[in-house]
């Protein structure tokens, strides 16, 4: 997909909730003559063309008269319309929003309905699309959009949602701004040069480096911010009953995560979604890791080291009660991966520790009165996060690509400021500050070229 | 749940589309005071609180004040909130449908809000159920709405819609109106009695056998509008290499469903939805079912056995190249199901066919061109279809709860004839032709008791 394919003002039509029963589905069409397109499928037509923005009208979605198949009513169902008026609406262009039913039956014959009268399905991200070349949002947005609906924890939703507010776009204006000012004031130096001793006092050095500093905190926020978009792995391993189903349950029933499980429970092993301190983590129970010469189960215990092997935790559980042998100690000392050894059914025993220090984090827990269950959230935390910048900065970035063009903008600023150390000419300081100025216009859109605006909008859900 | 876990006009708050990443999602609430309550959340609670009832008003969802964890924001979505005034909502109540982003973080972090600030989760049914004890909607209607989100075939979508429209609740009236014009007669009668020779010479029987017919068709619709909302079973079975996997897509890829498929693909069958000619069919395809020794296959084998004698209709699939074998033979002649023998792969023969005429359908078909394929789903139809009423009325029933009371009115009213007949007191055929209003009182629920009410709107989606 290109811009190319994206036709301003071309009524587009797409569904937008889910395609599952639910109480409420959304048809959402865009573009230019949209409001009489849908008045020509509506009960009510001039209650619509006469309706304001930012109004609801009540009626009935229906075939155009004739058009019906035999035994079947031309009604389609029962709507309320949700009308914006160009520029005030998500897109800037006239829209209606055609709140229906929730079955999949019901929004896709109202789909279908709409491409008969003349409407284009819409392609992904392409109501965004329309809000960023109408002005209506800027690129830092409409990403924030994207990440908010895709979010798997309340923490990455909220670390999102501060994006959608304009966190970020504030922070690359601000840093943009310092960088304009210097500009102005090289400029000044160029047409009206005093004679000083060297580039650097001819602009407030300490703007570019508070810009220097802002940047690399930038860069330095996406390895987090990532990890609360993707999540991560944490497997859980150790010998057939040690607690591994039951720890499994516990984290879920305590920490699961907003959205919906995987789907499927294979033969080989479980997987969810679950929050941990606000962290996505894709959850996995293996089989046991047992040496077997059964061909099915080995199968199980190849994909369980494959599991460990990809994992970014692992939790290997011993049974507090029959504590660590051969076997045990084989699977700890050869793991490469971060580890945790887990001490389960602590509840039972009133023995000391069996795990004889190794090195690495242990903790004791209890699935069933789950005791010990926050200290290991704190120990999984605690390796998730290791190296990443503690210093929470207001605005963090959201995409990759944003932070291709911050570490593209850091560097240029980087530059300048060795530029001006080595008493290079004002030419080439304000040209590094330019290039900065480009790459922190490619965060939020200004000049970002067309072919990485399809990319980024290509990623969208439909509808959106 | 019964009626009295509804308490009508106390704030209730739920999520209304499905939880699964989408353009946008909706959270609605509905009851006393619930605009006041939403303001307290948003970022223009003085726009909100003036809006007008049908508008639709932009701004943010945000937690109140001082109660921001820390390191989040304080907004949670941006988002567009559609307000409703009583008595001009769906409920008949004050209402907001907030429409957000579509994640399920966010739709789960807004009811959440919701459920913080004072509104009560809505039990299943609920806004229903205040439409209906508020008179914005009978019992036809309610129910017809939750047919419509369950539809699995645009067909099926229809014949709810028909409802939804109220071609039901019309059909009930005018045979109300009919037993109604009848018992004035009679009143009449028995006040300024005449020396007629009958009781049946006192009232317009006409009418009444009117009645009594249209309730039969009435009656007799059920069976075929449950088809449509049910659907029927149909299963390929065959030998290994008949073509069942072939037919299987084949059908799918015409007339798939609406629907999403059945989650999960076992081992050993596979299973979606199709649409044939509007029919709502649950497609199987079965393990091979020869004999076999092997314990894993043989599970399968006795899998494929119990969906065969589960089915509406037997696609039993021979390969027309390979012709009968003594095991096709015995499966047929042991099938008691409904069964159409199905020839494949005829693009590859040019012989005659090899299927001996057994008693039963014969189908030829190719996968590959769709040679055959509406024949086959003709003679599906017509064994799903078979002694149903052919004649197709505007107005059918949509529950096993509406057929029970239409048969007992249909009883009353067959009695009242009877007793006429029969010159019994008019006041017998009065008594009659009152229970018979009753029971039509209880379809379209002037008459319904709690308890009723209560199971019908537990079978209702949440936030419906």
């Amino acid at each position: 997909m290109t811009p190319n394919q994206y036709t301003p003002e071309e009524p587009i039509s797409s569904i937008a909730t889910a395609l599952a029963p639910a109480a409420l589905g959304i048809v959402r069409v865009s573009g230019k003559g949209c409001i009489e397109l849908v008045s020509k499928v509506f009960s009510r037509p001039k209650a619509l063309l006469e309706a304001a923005g930012n109004t609801l009208v009540y009626g009935w979605i229906q075939n155009p008269g004739g058009e019906v198949p035999e035994g079947e009513v031309s009604k389609i169902d029962e709507v309320m319309l949700a009308v914006y008026r160009a520029p005030k609406s998500f897109t800037g262009e006239d829209m209606v929003e055609i709140f229906c039913h929730g079955g999949p039956a019901v929004v896709t014959a109202i789909q279908n309905l709409m491409l008969k009268i003349g409407f284009r399905q819409a392609n992904r991200g392409e109501y965004t699309f329309r809000a960023f070349i109408n002005g209506k949002t800027d690129l830092t947005k409409a990403e924030a959009v994207k990440e908010i609906i895709d979010s798997h924890t309340d923490a990455s939703r909220s670390h999102a949602a501060g994006r959608l507010a304009g966190s970020l776009f504030t922070e690359i204006d601000d840093i943009k701004k310092l960088i304009i000012d210097t500009l102005a004031a090289i400029e000044v130096e160029i047409e009206y040069p005093e004679d000083e001793e060297t580039i650097a006092d001819s602009f407030d050095r300490e703007d570019i480096e508070t810009a220097a500093r802002r940047l690399r905190a930038l860069a330095d926020s996406w390895r987090g911010e990532k990890l609360y978009q993707d999540g991560a792995r944490v497997v859980l391993a150790g010998r057939t009953n040690a607690g591994k189903s039951s720890l499994f349950n516990a984290i879920l029933k305590e920490e699961r995560a907003i959205v919906s499980d995987i789907e499927g429970t294979t033969r080989d092993w479980l997987e969810s979604w679950a929050s941990i301190n606000g962290i996505p983590v894709r959850l996995f129970d293996t089989a046991g890791l047992r040496e077997t010469s059964d061909v099915i189960e080995a199968q199980g215990v190849e994909i369980s080291r494959n599991l460990v092997h990809d994992a970014d935790v692992v939790l290997y559980l011993v049974d507090s009660q029959s504590g660590l042998n051969d076997e045990d100690r084989q699977f700890i000392e050869n793991c490469t991966e971060p580890l945790i050894i887990v001490e389960t059914k602590i509840d039972k025993s009133s023995e000391p520790s069996v795990v004889e220090p190794v090195e690495t984090t242990i903790c004791k827990i209890s699935s069933k009165t789950g005791a010990g269950l926050s200290d290991l959230f704190s120990k999984i935390t605690a390796i998730l996060t290791a190296g990443l910048s503690t210093e929470r900065t207001q605005a963090g970035l959201g995409s990759a690509r944003q932070k291709e063009a911050v570490s593209a903008a850091l560097e240029s600023v980087e530059h300048a400021l060795i530029s001006a150390d080595d008493n290079y000419t004002l030419d080439a300081v304000v040209q590094d500050l330019e290039d900065a100025l480009d790459s922190l216009g490619e965060v939020t859109g200004d000049v970002t070229p067309d072919d990485v605006l399809g990319s980024i909008f290509a990623n969208f859900c439909v509808g959106k």
